[in-house]
């Protein structure tokens, strides 16, 4: 395992072509792209890094799981009167199929799903309140004590939130938000802002596996499902893709970070900053598809 | 297992409300609703069987598999450049994304790719020719001889397939069919037609499980795949509801028959009729929830 | 004339189905359904009036017109960098043809189109100031001197704006807003909440009509232009319709007011609360549909 | 008047930029782009020609004008439960809007609305019966015997009639097709292939005008409806900025045609078969701006 880490952190070191690092948020377009690193985090309890495995970066929409994880273990099922399991077929924060369906987002890892989902963990409590239960539980579930949002990214992130910020009205109008959009956004801004490293992702990923020594934060269906709506929906318009091409579920962020989960052998965490056409990392996609076909490992058979 | 699947079928007799059978194919409409029957076909050679598991039905949609496998063996990946592999998000037969998408069909599982796939496999060869290497294949998987095209259900799909030659036509329209529109919607209509047993189905889907006494027809990446779009795609616009709430790869047709791959495990087939809002079996989707839940299977863990 | 109009009026007054009055505004909501005013003012100076032709009401998007033609005036034709000029086919505040179009709405007379017009009026003054040019801009041309902005409705119209607010942050994401979106949306609520009577919107659609008494605000190509606008785009996806039955250029406003301009002949503005399906006046429709075709007045010949 | 007309050639003559004659109708695209002609016939009974007024041209869908005509002579406004009255906002061949509206195409201009007018012209005549009706319908507007069908026309558009089958079939699937889908096509290619030249066009757009001398095959009303739904879908998604620019109704073919008519004063013919964006004649729709605005005359005051 260790030398197949690091055989692809030497080709991604490696590589000409790593993709363009997202500039919309200007606190992210600083990022160094000839980054890279990995984490295997396995149910057996071995961990296994190799590059830049240590350096936090911007999580971004991969908090989108751990917010559906909390939002559910808020109210349950209920989530899903106000959003939907079904994969868009659009671009991650596009507003067209918004207006067919009343209001009501296709998933929760959509950007208007994710919002609904903040409206849902935010429930009654402040924004402080809802995102310190937030940093907790990823501190619960990766075991490290120094988790933090990026107050930097977060403002970045909400001065150039144009687009999530219709989102928000977009589904006021439809009744579907129970706090104020500003309060929403705020939240959604600093979640996506949290910082971490391959190794405390892929250590926080352990609690969608099932295993004596994982996490035990969430039941055992429960994260069957969250497993499988990464499998659909992970990937915004490349989730098909990367199902076929890796067979694993996984969550994307613009930061350039993916979480995988491998159910019954492990947590896996990849980082590059550089994204393909999709708002996916490049070189990330490219290394789990490596890594997927190296170590046979696939939900698929 | 047999006492599962015994419990699933009382069940299912007892249900009041069995979905409605799909009328647009008048040959479909005259279908007794009141049928339910399962197949269990393990890795290991058991067969289990309940209700009317050898009651032969039109197996529509589920030909698409098949037909994929079929098609991939006889062009390989050169099929990607003509079918996407993404979700649609949309209904089977709609033209919404085509337009956008200079006719290219999402997936191979909706109308408009499974005619990419039926122009594919049929190459330069005779609709006759190609449907028997069709029905050939499927045999060799299910080791069953009797696998017949059900000529009145073809003949009854042709003259009613309007919505199926406007998707043709508009494949031919950006130069996506290399055959003419009626011979590909010829040998479409006759692929969907084939006529086979829960038994037969069940047996025929081991094709896409990986095992010694397993038929040997297709490489295990290219298994993995199918399984892959199985999941993401296998079930139209309810494709995510279908993984979140079952948790494993199918495809449904609306003759009411649905096929579900349990990677390592088994291949089940379910069938009845009546559908629900999606076009899927309705009883045969709450089925595979109970049978999934049941046994435990999963490939999310 | 003066017989037709009271003819007119007596019918409407009779009528058992008046349509819905807007209720997403709470402010409108509360408006007298049994109202109909209706005043005719020619080019060659006659006023013909009957009804509750000097009952203020709010005329919502009728200012589209008037914002128009101002925002032309300070720009001139650079406005159509930012605004397209064909109709939509779609309602009145949706998104969807937006995120095809890169944010340039469709026309001036959709939402969106309207808060780029407000936009681009504003330039680089306050709101009070350009608001107060509006304001002046109508009463020169009604001659009129006590056009007023009703400040509930606009607050009203403020608190509820969420779809509004959503288009205009989605504007902002396409970079079409120079000012900000609450400074944009702010104008844009008063600009709708003007009160006017149906005297004094016929008499300020005159800057519309060619005549030696008419107001001389605006040049003959650019009424020309107007008009051809509230023709093909003034009552949203209602337009062709509008068009198809009464044969002269109108802009329909929630409030249950419509402009009218018979090219050559007069200007004429109707007023009845309650709405049709398309969000446009039920009886003030109908009323310039048996206007247009007792007159004969057309531009259709 | 001449002098007008011959300055409006010099200029098309001396243009470089002629735009793109279609190429989608083999036949079409070998006719020579350096042609240009325009035809003025008032309702004082003179006609006013220049450039290659006498050269037949493939009318294509200007001819949608006059099957609309006849298809209202037959059915009367029942034509409107199967075919919409508004703009579409997208291109003439587009299916988009077609499967949000059941079918009912958005007005009789687009492609599919105008099978839906050739099939309601159809009725239970044969292609032949109907197309003669159609032919001599037209000889009877313009007084001229020799009208023609262009076959090779019809032929090289019915082999590459890919896109109107699609929505053929499509309407058909909707139950809005009364005859065959074949019928129906061959039908609407053979209308289209109608040979006209500025001259005869000219003429025969007389009997959209009210006078003396006029024509008198269809009453004044459904004259100005007809006049209505030219200003408001006469050229696809390019009908508003028509209205805007030249003020006056109008219907555009892909030969290069265009029929406006100016009430109470002329019909005017041009033809140029380069092509804009929206497939309107690029020269023909420069001219007709120019001539608008040389002459003052537009229905906008």
């Amino acid at each position: 395992m260790q030398d197949l880490l690091d055989a692809i952190v030497s080709d991604a070191m490696a590589s000409d072509d790593r993709g363009k690092v997202a500039d919309y948020i200007p606190e992210l377009s600083r990022v160094n792209p000839n980054q890279f690193g990995i984490c295997v985090a396995t149910v057996s309890g071995e961990v296994y890094a190799a590059g830049d495995a240590d350096t936090p970066f911007s999580i971004q929409s991969v908090s989108k799981v751990f917010a559906l994880a909390l939002a559910l273990g808020k109210v349950g099922d209920q989530l899903w009167h106000r959003v939907g399991r079904e994969p868009s077929g659009l671009a991650f924060n596009s507003l067209l199929l918004l207006e067919h369906e009343n209001g009501i987002p296709r998933n929760p890892f959509i950007n208007a799903g994710a919002l609904v989902t903040a409206d849902t963990y935010l429930a009654d409590s402040s924004p402080r309140e809802a995102l310190g239960q937030m940093v907790r539980f990823v501190q619960a579930a990766c075991e490290f004590e120094d988790i933090r949002i990026n107050q930097n990214v977060a403002q970045s992130e909400i001065a150039t939130a144009n687009r999530n910020f219709a989102l928000a009205h977009y589904l006021a109008s439809f009744g579907n938000l129970r706090n104020s959009t500003d309060k929403v956004l705020g939240t959604y801004c600093h979640q996506c802002a949290i910082d971490m490293s391959c190794r405390q992702l892929a250590l926080a990923g352990r609690l969608l596996l099932e295993g004596p020594g994982m996490p035990r934060l969430i039941s055992r269906e429960r994260r069957r499902r969250i497993n499988a709506l990464m499998m659909t929906c992970g990937h915004y318009d490349g989730s098909g893709d990367f199902a076929f091409r890796v067979g694993l579920p996984g969550k994307s962020g613009v930061g350039g970070g993916i979480l995988v989960i491998a159910p019954g052998r492990a947590s896996i965490a990849v980082w590059s900053p550089g994204l393909n056409q999709y708002g996916n990392s490049k070189l990330g996609t490219e290394a789990m598809e490596t890594f997927a076909r190296k170590t046979g490992w696939s939900v698929f058979g």
